[in-house]
């Protein structure tokens, strides 16, 4: 699987960027694709070798009613990234897709009308009928992106109130960088994420971690 | 503002994602990133100036107790960007960060807690409590990701079966594609906008728009 890193990599290009954006829209081959954007074909492929490198996108082979099996690109469907900047928070990471019904539907009890609205929408053959949906599916994607935004700005704040607190301590310049990042995870955290997050070797951490708790700060 | 397009761009060099990420912390001064980075301050410099250039960051100058006032850089206020990228879905999007508080609470009145939490945590002064509260917000953030990523989800299944219908419409390519546009967006979109996806002028969508409504697909 792509680390976030390297997905930010691939992005960081506007070409792999529209391919990204007809591929999502539904599979391709690559001449469709050469044609639409107006790109040559071996630029094109070298950006989906690249991408199915990474995993983020699948090749597969149809065959066609007439003519020779084509080969098409498709967007992988356990694909999905997502990625905040805003001050006290910056936060890249790759999701998993995975969401269990039972529990999210419990705590948003008007999904179970779009999900069943969306079950009977193949019956109903009229193009102003889906438009309708996307609209309303839209709009309680802005609901919930605002409420989002709204628990990160919250976040943010007890984040930078806690890092004051923390830099009022009689510690060095690691220590309360390790603490900060103890504090700000919240929950379960790994030595290795810490490490990485503060960009020294774990064994560091387990030491700083060690005096930390020797200065009464942490419980060990 | 920045572009999302253009964020992009940015985002894809590790550096410059290294130096938001302590940015975003809280405000820093070129030596200081250089320090933490172990990176010469010149290459410093120079991504520093770029995001400031496009309005990723910002700089302002702070009087210090001893010496000479200090240049310290900081992430923009107005900035929060968000991407998504799964099957069906491509967006990518800078938010406008104002939220309407009373909307939101009467949405989800559960916000009223966290928030009065948040508002008092600065009056307790342990390490401990901190942390729980970052914990707690952790979760509530996970809870709206998974419900964002539900309604993707839908929505990406009602786009791809609209697009299914639209195919087997009599129309040419780029018809299809301007219809698919629209019907995809929901709600209001301008000529621009679909434009702009559709990498056509203005101009070609309104005779395609034309051509739409005199074959009775939509009314103008």
């Amino acid at each position: 699987m792509v680390s976030s890193e390297q997905l930010l990599d691939i992005l960081g290009n506007e070409t792999r960027r529209m391919i990204l954006a007809l591929l999502a829209e539904k599979p391709r081959y690559t001449t469709e694709i050469a044609g639409l954007l107006n790109i040559g074909q071996k630029a094109i492929n070298d950006h989906l070798r690249i991408m199915e490198e990474f995993g983020v996108i699948e090749l597969y082979v149809e065959k066609q009613p007439r003519g020779s099996p084509r080969k098409y690109f498709k967007v992988n469907e356990k694909f999905n990234l997502e990625f905040t900047l805003t001050p006290g928070f910056f936060r890249v990471y790759v999701l998993n897709p995975h969401v269990d019904l039972k529990v999210l539907l419990e705590h948003f009890p008007e999904f179970k009308e779009l999900q069943s609205r969306v079950e009977h929408i193949e019956r109903i053959r009229r193009i102003e009928h889906y438009r309708k949906m996307c609209k309303d599916l839209v709009e309680e994607l802005s609901r919930l992106t605002q409420a989002k935004m709204y628990i990160e700005n919250l976040l943010a704040r007890v984040r930078w109130l806690s890092m004051k607190l923390i830099d009022e301590l009689n510690l060095d310049t690691l220590e309360k960088r390790v603490l900060f990042e103890v504090v700000a995870a919240g929950g379960e955290v790994s030595m290795a994420d810490i490490a990485d997050k503060c960009k020294i070797s774990e064994e560091e951490i387990l030491k700083i971690m060690h005096n930390l708790g020797e200065k009464g700060v942490v419980r060990l």
